[in-house]
């Protein structure tokens, strides 16, 4: 199982999501610009002694890291219609989540293989990046060890 | 479905949490000392306007909480030998949080009804406490859902 951030802005979240991915077993890809990221304080604050148990991959640009991917490649984006627990998931299917500003550009939407949604109470925005991620790679993980 | 903390130490966590609750329509109940937290700007910060719309109860100890909650109160705790997945919510379960720290006294661990993990790889310590509720409230809230 592996998650990819694209483009993401805040290092505080990337740090989280190590951590997050380290706790899971899961891979971290990450798609550039967002090297700057990784020399951030804030990362480091919250992705602590975890960032060092996670294989982290830094992509050019998401065209080349869907290229090299072999999994499938699942999108979480408030403007999906699939609820995230409606999918089966893969262990080698890759969690995709957008920048924390605008999410991803039309062409990244269209090239993914699904795109999901975390379901929430109407009038409400949106969940943080990295809250996203924890229930998504936690959903991803029960039910692959559930079906095994 | 309701999400408590117990005497929560770092402000920026509990924002996240209320930002949570807020999207997952759950209540928030915390157990002192922790004021000091609602006032801080890292709880605002990570809480955003989501805060406003979230039910937050403040208890003056775990007791008085326990005493005057009519639902189950279920620990997530890395202790525990349940996984939080193999057992069945309630919406008027409580999924309780320790300390950033140290988790929960004894006596509160021996008093809750249930007592779950969110189960990782070997060797990893925990997840960030804002994650972990993630991952509790999703699941509950996805369970509710299916069973409905």
């Amino acid at each position: 199982m592996n998650i990819c951030l694209f483009e993401p802005e805040i290092a505080q979240n990337a740090g989280a999501i190590a951590r997050l991915c380290a706790c899971f077993g899961a891979g971290l890809h990450i798609i550039e610009p967002a090297s700057f990221i990784l020399d951030n304080r804030g990362f480091h604050r919250a992705g602590m002694d975890y960032i060092d148990k996670v294989d982290i991959q830094l992509h050019s640009s998401f065209a080349e890291f869907k290229q090299g991917y072999n999994g499938r490649v699942i999108l979480f984006d408030t403007k999906a219609k699939t609820a995230y627990c409606d999918v089966s998931y893969m262990s080698d299917d890759c969690l995709l989540f957008g920048r924390e500003s605008c999410g991803v550009p039309d062409e990244v939407y269209d090239a993914c293989d699904e795109r999901v949604v975390i379901t929430m109470v109407a009038g409400v925005r949106s969940l943080n990046v990295a809250m996203s991620a924890a229930i998504a790679l936690s959903e991803a993980t029960r039910q692959i060890k559930h079906t095994a």
